[in-house]
């Protein structure tokens, strides 16, 4: 089941993806769940009985927003694949290397990706990402899947300048609009255990980047019980599991996105998302 | 004005702190603000109309929440102190150090601090908090006051272990219960424009850390400025603006946190945020 949040008008809601259309869950479902994080800690993201013969609306008649408009964290990993960390030069950490985005930092599916005037240096990074089902603090590694929902495509879009000119990342994996996630999640039903997903980042139609996750240096049972170590993890968390070799500032020369690019970003099970960037 | 975040029973408020006791403005404006952050964004933190005459609690009947439990952002900025940059040794950055902290690493007045059971090395930071009061994109420094709706104080408790052992900071800032955030906010209105305030920070009743506002390398200002230029600031966000020199982990003998520590981070004008550590 492919699940998402979008915009109907002025009206926010999320619902079920199908190939004819959206139906509505908000709506169907009477104003139950506020939004997808409520639906996905409240009824699990399976088990609702909903006829999906008769969609709400077409997929031209909505906008998408971020899988999760809303999540209370979004954890992201740094350097989680060999190809990436050969480029960047640095050494294998010991550990995951952790740092945290902010939701006003996202879009959704076909929106713009925001190159801020204050650089050039805006960086493509496609990822997967993980959405969390149910809360769980010091979760063991065997079980960490259980505590999953489903799986999106991430494009952790970075503004390298801003993000290494002190030590900490923070300001350049966070600013508005810089970060796409959709265009929709998978349940986890529908991917097994351990089944490896293909990912390819795709720069006006050019492969950039292409990895799978058996090349994870953390896996996602791995990367699930450490964050839950220091932090209890709530359903509707979003875990970025990190990018592989290709990204733009490593490149000889270097490739930044500008205005009128196009960005897709390809998990296989999953689906594409797709995002064209826009200069202020 | 105090405002703070409370529960009382199994319901959570917010209201007014006087001498006397607590206000319950939830309850009192029936129920039209869902907590404190939708009351700063609604309401504006000042100018509602409210006999404190009589309270509807006594200090003893609520347990304190975090000031705002639940902020969209909570952003802090490391070394800006130069006895604290000096202490670990590194050179004076030239733009503001930003990592994040999530909801539910944050503790309110009077719980206790968690100690985890993955490390001894638990760490103190004393700091000013300030609360976001309306949105804003690229603050101009000299109009950021305008964009406060109160100051706070904070323990930025630190894992340093946990902090140091890969480049980024994000699980050792993290752990659940170990930044603690109170008593209340004292609104903007009670503290003038550039006025100093002092920190003070007493490890069972032996000061550790103190300083005052001028003494920042970057001002409250500059780091509302140099924040909303990579991110809309909204209400309830809160930016935790450092800690200075006198940390336990560059102590020596080094100090750390241990079961039954009383840690109280005093802020001239504001009051005194007391939490005792509870090891896991």
């Amino acid at each position: 089941m492919k699940l998402a949040s979008f915009s109907y008008g002025n009206t926010e809601s999320f619902g079920i993806f199908t190939d004819g259309g959206v139906i509505d869950l908000k709506k169907r479902l009477d104003n139950k769940y506020e939004d997808l994080k409520s639906f996905i800690e409240k009824s699990g993201a399976e088990g609702i009985n909903i006829s999906t013969d008769q969609i709400d609306y077409t997929l031209e008649q909505i906008s998408f927003l971020p899988v999760i408009p809303n999540p209370k964290k979004i954890v992201c990993v740094g350097l989680n694949y060999h190809a990436h960390i050969d480029e960047v030069g640095v050494q294998k950490a010991e550990f995951p290397i952790i740092f945290l985005r902010v939701p006003n930092s996202q879009i959704g599916h076909q929106n713009d990706l925001i190159l801020p005037k204050e650089s050039f240096r805006f960086d493509y990074e496609g990822e997967i990402a993980v959405i969390i089902g149910k809360s769980g603090r010091r979760i063991k590694q065997e079980e960490a899947l259980d505590y999953v929902a489903g799986y999106s495509c991430y494009n952790d879009g970075s503004i390298r300048d801003w993000q290494l000119r002190t030590q900490q990342w923070g300001p350049g994996k966070n600013f508005d609009g810089t970060g796409a996630f959709g265009p929709w999640m998978v349940t986890k039903d529908e991917i097994k255990d351990g089944e490896v997903l293909t990912l390819e980042t795709r720069l006006n139609g050019e492969v950039m980047q292409r990895s799978s996750t058996d090349k994870l240096i953390f896996s996602i049972p791995e990367l699930i019980a450490f964050i839950s170590t220091f932090t209890t993890l709530n359903p509707g968390d979003v875990i970025v599991t990190g990018t592989p070799g290709g990204v733009g500032d490593k490149r000889n020369p270097q490739i930044y996105l500008k205005d009128g690019d196009k960005v897709e970003v390809e998990v296989s099970k999953i689906g594409t998302l797709s995002n064209k960037v826009k200069a202020e």
